[in-house]
């Protein structure tokens, strides 16, 4: 149940706005699955354009850090920020690239123990040493 | 401004159970800088022992994950926390780690993607896709 | 499944200070249809009674922005916050007073852009400029 | 620095609507000190007038709760928001309510611990076991 | 669906590391049931003993406050975090430590209530009052 | 105090790549003044490309939105978000763009009380009414 219409095959296939993205999405994917994301999106075109040429160039272009560390630091946030959603795609991506259950289990702890020191870190209201401070 | 003190070495040398965990961080970092989260957590010797006793375990020891890549997880979550001090701390301790100018803006735009996908998808309550289930 | 009892129209028939919220909200909105988040809340009359007034005062009394855009904010808000009933209830109710799917996707892109933004300027802590100082 | 003008004792003398208010501060909090949310609100009577009411009914008057328990669930929930006002001012409040130094040890012990678990279980999306739900 | 499996008894029983902690949460708690939280970390052992030994620690040692104390203030993190799971399993856990309806109802007052004034003190981004510095 | 550093304008003029965005900045926003979140994200000119091309698209181009409706959304995630630096920002642009004192009362009102609304909602899990369901 969303707040808006998931667009199937024949929709997106009526179109041509729509219709380019996903054709670029299993093209680039090289899969022709399209996740519920992208048909939730479909209803603005817009927005489906744009998100999907930022995550193209942010997590599919070559870059300095590996795919595998990029699926992770996007679970990572996923779970910080409770998105039921993108826990479960991010994760799914993390583990079609490789990811073994004990980088996945090393991740989680990484994840809640980073929640845990940020909430005492901000309970008390730490200073930030002097030392950080870059020159 | 902080809720608690934050102590001194002087107070630290006086109090052997917050010594202990003091000497631990200095020979573990091999350095003789202990920043203010630890002089913060001195105020509450179990939740300093605790916290510490966790971190090592799970940033230091060796694992699945190399120590660059899980500085950058922490980075990732404390900027969706809004944790200004953890920003900071483990910002500064990535560099420490070899993080360069590059691997930190990608992951920047990694953290910044995900805050804006977790929110669209959070917006709309997208259903979760049954492909994602594990088996 | 919630952690409380959700009330029948029964039950709060037979409960004369739910009740009086209960009429009014029917009256206030014109409408016979009372939503679960009343339901849940009628298990504590107090606050029952609290943030049904505060909303309307709110939500409902005229003031300085249009009965819409009070609800695209309050969309805003609940994607931001991960709240899956208030993201549903509110962009009922926010097509229920005229938005525009067009409107939404433009509210659903700010949304997104800001969460990236704050992201962005919480990992990296940027300082606030003097200019935006008010005098 | 704010983004709304912080109102003098003189500036709040001079309107009757947010003298009200402060007189009313003033006379139930036993004390001349208001803090600066109060002269912040000021801007706005409507808010000041609504908080202040919610407020003094939520933590002042006697209930099912001690004040100091509301005080340190008031904390709590200021911690996990990273709200850098409300820390300080709640653990001001908390302490001069009696909080002793072990009890504030356990309360962020406690706030560590549910963030942590909070992320492990929205990073892997537990399902609620049906036993939790009520009847 | 959970990103995990939800271990069966069968599954423990077969392996003694996971076997050691399920027996320790059943005699800890004086109950056969084990909730689906320690089923899903039990596909990582390391993560599963830490989390457990820090709950046991933090929520069933004997401190400075009470038990439903805790959970309720453990209640309080997972609302303001959105973690369904941990809203589930703690409201039930402080009911069966006796948490009265009238007691929940000002929990979620005071909740409520504390992100309410969350929002306004970090959108005015209010300054904290030097009265509230600790000395 | 950042995690890096902010770019002056000699700087700026001195990197093309950088210098083409700020152009843009000052002749879109026709002022000599570049805030610093653009000072920060010229270390890393990829992300300060795409992250100006989609902010002027989203809220600079005209749309279904007013600019000024745009900027208080903004306003709205950024307190949700506890981003210090957007708040600040947006708050100046919606002053700039014509935003009453008694708009900005309205709209902290409504945050906050979305913000308490989507506690008590994800505190009790209350489970969206079928009425919701868009068809």
């Amino acid at each position: 149940m969303a707040t808006v219409k998931l667009w199937t095959d024949e929709e997106v296939a009526a179109d041509p706005r729509v219709k380019a993205v996903f054709d670029d999405i299993r093209t680039t994917r090289k899969s022709d699955f399209v996740n519920n994301f992208w048909r939730a999106l479909a209803n603005q075109p817009a927005v489906l354009e744009r998100i999907w040429a930022n995550l193209k160039e942010i997590m599919v272009a070559p870059g300095a850090l590996d795919p595998l560390t990029k699926e992770m630091i996007y679970i990572a946030v996923s779970a910080a920020n409770s998105c039921a959603y993108c826990a479960h795609s991010h994760t799914a991506a993390a583990r079609a690239k490789g990811m073994t259950e004990a980088q996945y289990g090393e991740l989680l702890a990484i994840v809640g123990m980073a929640c845990q020191t940020n909430a005492l870190a901000n309970g008390m209201q730490i200073p930030v040493d002097p030392e950080f401070q870059i020159t």
